[in-house]
């Protein structure tokens, strides 16, 4: 079996236990590894109603099914285990060299059980695991943190993950952190490590990953690799500017939320576009393990440098906020890398506390003189800052948007989905998208099934973004296909010029599979619904399958997308019905029969 | 003045004194920077007969107009001095991190002078220039002075240049390296450095490089990179595969020097191919400063990683040495960076090398009992060592094919140039190319005037490759255009996409000149001829501007251009003629008044 190494590497903090475990053949057959095969065991193991930050939560860093192989993307990780945010399936997704170096060392997974009695680390080279402490690394930032680990383990080439001191002080927007600038960012994964009294893990391996069938794979990759060098945006657009490429565009249609959703376009969004960072920020690109791609922005601004910020966060430190300073935007998304922070998350709250400034709610003298105004960078930065250190009203903020928003009687300004922020696509201009946000296990995530794509970027084909025809279905492919991906171990850009059949042909010489396209499609639909099982268990509802009051009621006052509403009631039902899920959006038994679940 | 720092570093290491100057801006307007200032004030400020490795030599590293700027590619810088190879002028470039920081510290340009009394190394953080003492790096390879030196610098975001043990004994094959894994490979500049007792340049600016007009600038920065991903070969080929995309290429056309050229044509190339190296080898690419292509490989072999090797280099010690074993290769390679050794002529001098074995001219005495035939791996990365440290035959090999062949009396088995090793292209079956060769002025190189672009991949437009017609004038047009480029600042790589007119608006926007293509172009041509009148001076004459008899004589036996031979007799007139030279191959009088020389 290629691809995947064979075994589990399990880690009791409590006990200082460390034991290895064959990995399933037959589970890795129905949920591949990844986010598929981590959120089944997960599932299995840690009962219902455990606290999220109690020692009998478990986090599981999961590898996928290709991850370290020669498939292009393959570097990629995820983190499930119980979102301390809001209690469903925490399923963070990282890319770096972190994920092909555990591979390397032969672990598809590391289980992390239990809570350590002091802070300690974990360094793994190969088949040598120590639990060691980290006493003198607590406190310590993520850049300072991979400096002395890297130190202490004494080989270079050996790849760190940490929390920051955001994931410490149990931040509920913590991430957690690999390879210095990639992140595990959204659902406050960080502070669940935190809560394990651990810091970090060190890995280092010697070991190869074989492939089922190298002359085959030789001819699929050549064959991929095509495909994602021709596509405008794999081969374009992405690695010329940035994933920041997207401000100009979603802009131009007029979704980009402006001042935490209060409206839709940004007259001077191009003052923080991917054109501009490239002509005044950009010093080189960056790529993962074996992306062909290259996002990644390695940037400099006033004071500093370092990973520049991805489109998400340049939207959310700066049009949600209604910021145009670009070294502010930088400065605070170098603040989130090194304090461990969701930059997604971190902007969306400081843009609903200052529309909680704007309305009143927030007193002046809580503020300790801090301004937080929208469009004043200065204090952007600086709640930024004190948020992801939990100095004061920076406390508050770390606790997330949602429950900020509600501390003053409005959750309703918090523009989220289950306590999740909603990221940079205003759901009101692009209904497929925004149904994804409202349906998304985890909450208002927009790569769980990226709408954007065919809606706007007209990949695979382009769909009207304001009509609801067909929508749920496509909606349901996407998710699904999305799980497979993330099962896989890839990144999920590699779909806009990859489809099911590229993936079921990669998998299938790399692991010695015979997948068709339908069973591949099936392990994602059945993950899908296996995270949504948990929803139920944990008592969410088709009432938390909805979108903020705003997006719904609301309509986008100016702009291209100018008088939309989202109109989630007339999509909700065709949606339940696409899944095989009653009215009330349970899974029939005859869904969970077909699925094997 | 944008682009230019306008100042530059002087340093006599005899007498331990450093001093500033300005950059002289009539100068700068005729020769900008780079290959062309750095030529010009050599030029004029070193003695003719001065022997290349005495204290009178000097070294002049120089970035270009636009290094440091947001212009793509803008990473380069050059090393110019008198080459202890050939006495011609050494103008070696590099890419990478450290040329941009040079600028950014503030200088276009540092001069070495004289000779140190004991090994040193020099730190420049901005205005802080400091000669120190490098007892304790002498001895050390080039990653783990690397190292060190960053260490005792202390800041990271440094930038180290350095030679290895392969400069300090004062090897004709000796690179300077810079960012571990870059090189300013050819004519034996890291001699030069190591007979100055110079063993590293560390770096770090903290200063900005101004645009004379950035709006303008970002306008024309759109338009080229749009530019340089549109292209088949920056936008997929390169990024892709690498420069190893190259070998199939090659070979399908009948012109992959096999054997030391015994043959043009490998059978088995596809096993140290682009495609092979991405699928076996490569972990992620790698960008210099504001590239977008990212031809850079990180890669792994048996037993180890780091850079993977350049198409020459695959060439080098692969197809010209008859060996398939990429692994082999990537160990080669590694050598090379680690001890600071010219890969092309490394490899071309091991091939050099198992043909004089073939032929019965190195007895076996004299090898120890290491292998040293054709096809066996394990003896040519056995020798690569020996050669780059200088041990036994090893210190033969390290004075380069030439030396090594004339030693036996067979100069002609040395396949190069004016003592340069010629690179992967045999100059029997690309005409415009093997003029190239012959003319180039530093010798067998092959990135003076790239005619592989016109008469294999077609860019700006396909040559017949077998055809004379108009291969003279195209020759000089390259190698003009590529002296600008090379004074600019920017990688060679970026012409295919760019012609002189992206070059002209952007060297315009970013300095506020005013030139025409015309008068830019010209710029490239008084640098070739200044060039050229050093090596009237030194006292080459037309009967150096020739290939080796081989090329021009024998005819290829086998593959895609079977029965061909190099008809350099018949294009070297019209050449002469082209350059306003006479029949001799001198300038005349009117082509110097012309070109203000």
């Amino acid at each position: 079996m290629g691809g995947y190494a064979g075994k589990i590497l399990r880690i009791n903090l409590t006990e200082g236990k460390v034991s290895t475990e064959p990995l399933s053949p037959e589970l890795a057959k129905n949920y591949l590894s990844g986010r598929g095969l981590g959120g089944k065991m997960w599932f299995d193991e840690v009962d219902t109603d455990v606290d999220a930050l109690a020692p009998e939560n478990k986090i599981f860093i999961s590898t996928g099914a290709l991850t370290g192989t020669n498939a292009p993307t393959s570097g990629r990780y995820m983190v499930v285990t119980k979102s301390p945010l809001n209690g469903a399936i925490a399923a963070s997704n990282s890319g770096g060299y972190w994920g092909a170096q555990l591979k390397f060392a032969g672990y598809d997974m590391v289980i992390l059980e239990g809570k350590a009695a002091n802070p300690v680390y974990i360094a793994i080279n190969d088949d040598k695991v120590e639990i060691k402490d980290a006493g003198h690394l607590w406190g310590q930032d993520v850049y300072a943190t991979t400096k002395a680990v890297m130190q202490e383990f004494g080989d270079e080439k050996a790849k760190v993950l940490t929390i920051g001191p955001a994931g410490e002080n149990r931040s509920l927007l913590a991430s957690i952190m690999n390879d210095k600038f990639r992140a595990a960012g959204r659902s406050g994964v960080g502070a669940v490590m935190g809560s394990k009294n651990l810091k970090a893990i060190v890995v280092r391996g010697t070991g190869k990953v074989d492939n089922a069938d190298p002359d085959e794979m030789k001819k699929i990759l050549s064959e991929a690799l095509g495909k994602l060098k021709e596509n405008g945006v794999t081969g374009q657009g992405l690695g010329t500017y940035g994933t920041a490429v997207l401000v100009n565009i979603i802009n131009e249609n007029g979704i980009l939320p402006f001042k935490n959703f209060q409206e839709s376009y940004d007259p001077e969004a191009d003052k923080i576009s991917g054109e501009t960072m490239t002509a005044n920020h950009l010093i080189k690109k960056d790529a993962c393990y074996r992306c062909p791609i290259a996002c990644g922005r390695y940037s400099k601004w006033e004071g500093g440098e370092g990973a520049g910020p991805e489109y998400e966060a340049v939207w959310s430190f700066g049009a949600d906020c209604g910021i145009h300073d670009f070294d502010a935007v930088h400065v605070a998304n170098d603040l989130c890398n090194k304090l461990g922070m969701d930059s997604i998350s971190a902007g969306c709250t400081i843009a609903t506390a200052m529309e909680l400034v704007q309305r009143g709610f927030v007193k002046p003298e809580e503020l300790e003189g801090i301004p937080l105004e929208f469009g004043n960078a200065q204090g952007m930065v600086e709640w930024t800052r004190k948020m992801g250190l939990g100095e004061g009203f920076g406390a508050k903020l770390a606790m997330g948007s949602y429950r900020l928003a509600e501390s003053y009687g409005v959750p309703e300004l918090s523009m989220s989905v289950k306590k999740l922020d909603i990221p940079a696509y205003d759901p009101r201009g692009i209904q497929g998208h925004g149904l994804q946000y409202a349906t998304s296990n985890r909450g208002g995530c927009h790569v769980r099934g990226y709408m954007v794509s065919p809606e706007i970027l007209g990949l695979p084909e382009k769909l009207d973004k304001d009509s609801l025809e067909g929508k749920a279905a496509w909606v349901k492919i996407f998710q699904d296909l999305t799980a497979v991906i993330d099962s896989l171990g890839l990144c999920l850009f590699s779909s806009f010029a990859l489809g099911l059949s590229d993936y079921r042909a990669i998998v299938n010489a790399v692991t010695g599979s015979d997948y068709t396209d339908a069973e591949l499609l099936a392990c994602g639909e059945r993950i899908w619904n296996l995270e949504r099982l948990q929803n139920l268990r944990i008592g969410m509802t088709k009432a938390d399958d909805t979108l903020p009051t705003r997006l719904l009621k609301v309509e986008i006052p100016a702009g291209p997308s100018k008088g939309s509403v989202h109109r989630l009631p007339e999509l909700l039902p065709a949606y339940y019905t696409e899944r095989g899920w009653d009215e009330s959006g349970v899974p029939t038994a005859e869904t969970l029969k077909n699925l094997g679940i």
